[in-house]
């Protein structure tokens, strides 16, 4: 097995393990059984189990970012995307939620922060272009759209987890979510029909 | 020293140990170090430490939710009360993060879910009473209430965490959460105006 094919098995097992147990909780005993490999090679390759936690999170936090339809013109798409990757992926939002709690400097890596940096500017170009309502801090703006699509679920505290058993389908809880983002965006749902007055 | 006296130290002590290192982070001893009690006295009083943290949650986040001012009439008002709580009280929010993503029996303890029930009650007779839009889930208003009160709260991902430096004040937050959550109630922040169409 090459040095490559080593590092990309460590880096998946990390990712389980992490997204399983959070930093402090992750061993890096198990990572290297998980990858069937050696654990000082993964002291060799990642430094140790913090750098090594930084780089997962920072991997797979940009694949994410990478992958939203952020033009930021239709927020309650971008909405929809991000709560199906939600449930379908949810290992990089737990990485996300244990970084946050566990106030790692991991939290912020650099890709994150430049990925952030980017859509911030999608963001704040369309409230210029009247397409967005401009008179709120685009942070929050983007705030809002990334925590209601993530809301419903099982990783944050006040969606189907708080209240189990409601009979909503993921897809009326996505359509209503989309319906959220649009109400606070100006935009109406999936119709690309910007309401300027923000009203 | 009581044994009234010594557990309310005990749960005081463990309630700061699980909000800083969540449940399977969290030392017995170290909680019988800040109690100063004997460790064998936690439990006699407490059986394990999954139990000791399902008492704590429950305890604290009834307190929380006996707080609200939960008429439901309006929405933004009880968003700005819970960002305040998340800021001058995270622990009870980290311990609910916490147990959320340790996927922990005790993240629903009874107080909870009875708080819950009670909550989401009183939102849908204000839906029927016309002051909050009644098309949509009152599972989904109460998450969106609650969501966005605590975003901007360090123990949550997507706010100051994520757009550091940004320089918005505490109380602007505040007010564009508020206006957000009226906007997705149909009620004007911190007016107590029904739109009942809701747009």
């Amino acid at each position: 097995m090459s040095a490559e094919q080593t590092k990309a098995r460590i880096l998946d097992a990390a990712f389980r393990e992490f997204a399983e147990h959070g930093l402090a909780g992750a061993r890096v005993d198990r990572i290297a059984k998980i990858a069937e490999c050696n654990k000082n090679l993964i002291y060799v390759y990642f430094q140790n189990k913090e750098a090594l936690f930084a780089t997962v999170l920072d991997t797979h936090m940009t694949s994410v970012f990478a992958s939203f339809p952020f033009t930021a013109d239709d927020l309650p798409a971008v909405a929809r995307h991000v709560f199906d990757q939600a449930r379908t992926d949810p290992g990089v939002f737990r990485l996300l939620a244990w970084a946050t709690l566990e106030n790692s400097a991991a939290a912020m890596p650099p890709g994150r922060g430049q990925e952030y940096g980017r859509v911030l500017a999608l963001v704040r170009e369309q409230q210029e272009s009247g397409t967005i309502r401009n008179d709120a801090p685009p942070e929050l703006i983007l705030m809002s759209v990334l925590t209601l699509a993530t809301a419903w679920a099982p990783v944050f505290p006040f969606g189907e987890t708080a209240t189990p058993g409601t009979g909503l389908s993921p897809d009326a809880a996505r359509d209503w979510i989309a319906d959220m983002v649009g109400r606070i965006a100006g935009q109406d749902p999936g119709r690309r029909i910007a309401r300027p007055g923000g009203t």
